[in-house]
């Protein structure tokens, strides 16, 4: 038995358009820009919660890389929550270190990640058998 | 002075990956699929509300398109919105009937379209001058 639930709505953007399209999306939003922004290290900005605690993210991603939203899908077992999609349809794309990059049947990319919404999760996930 | 909110987050698949990825994403979400699909009056159907009522809704697009997600921006002043967006670096990609088509300063679509969700609009919506 495991959890799981859309978490994140992120805006992918290559380098070269990132900061126009991040400055862009705060100001639609109405929300400063934090200090934290996409590094080396972690390609992600976070820029607001949606109701229900679903993050609204900026992805910065490689150059000439295609502009585009994916979604992720936040779950308390990793492992299981892949073999429940996969066994739907799913596809992994690429195993990275504690999460994954999954494609639909129709090849659109999503990924399935641990908990990130802390007390956000619990109430609003969904239990599989 | 007007309102706006994210309001519909979009999976767009092609006619020929339409079902299949339709089929994946209810069952992925555990949301029996509704009587409504996709007809040539309304390419919509939709799957579920997020936390905040934020819907999750499918969109079903021309022979060959690239599955994709994409936002809707609700508002309850379609004209102004899409004024304070073009002024933020969006641009206008199409004008249709009521609501519009428009890209990021990195050329993601997105839309704007009037109020969808009715009563989790007024309390999730940001006032703008």
């Amino acid at each position: 038995m495991h959890r799981s639930r859309i978490a994140v709505v992120l805006l992918d953007h290559p380098a070269e358009s990132y900061e126009a399209a991040a400055q862009f999306w705060a100001a639609a939003h109405g929300s400063p820009r934090g200090e934290k922004r996409p590094s080396d290290d972690s390609p992600y900005e976070s820029l607001r919660d949606l109701p229900g605690g679903v993050e609204l993210a900026l992805q910065r991603t490689g150059p000439g890389s295609s502009p585009r939203v994916h979604l992720d899908i936040e779950t308390d077992d990793v492992g299981a929550e892949i073999a429940r999609l996969v066994a739907l349809g799913a596809a992994v794309a690429e195993q990275r270190d504690g999460y994954a990059i999954l494609t639909d049947p129709g090849g659109l990319v999503f990924c399935v990640v641990p908990v990130q919404t802390g007390a956000d999760f619990e109430p609003h996930a969904t239990t599989w058998p």
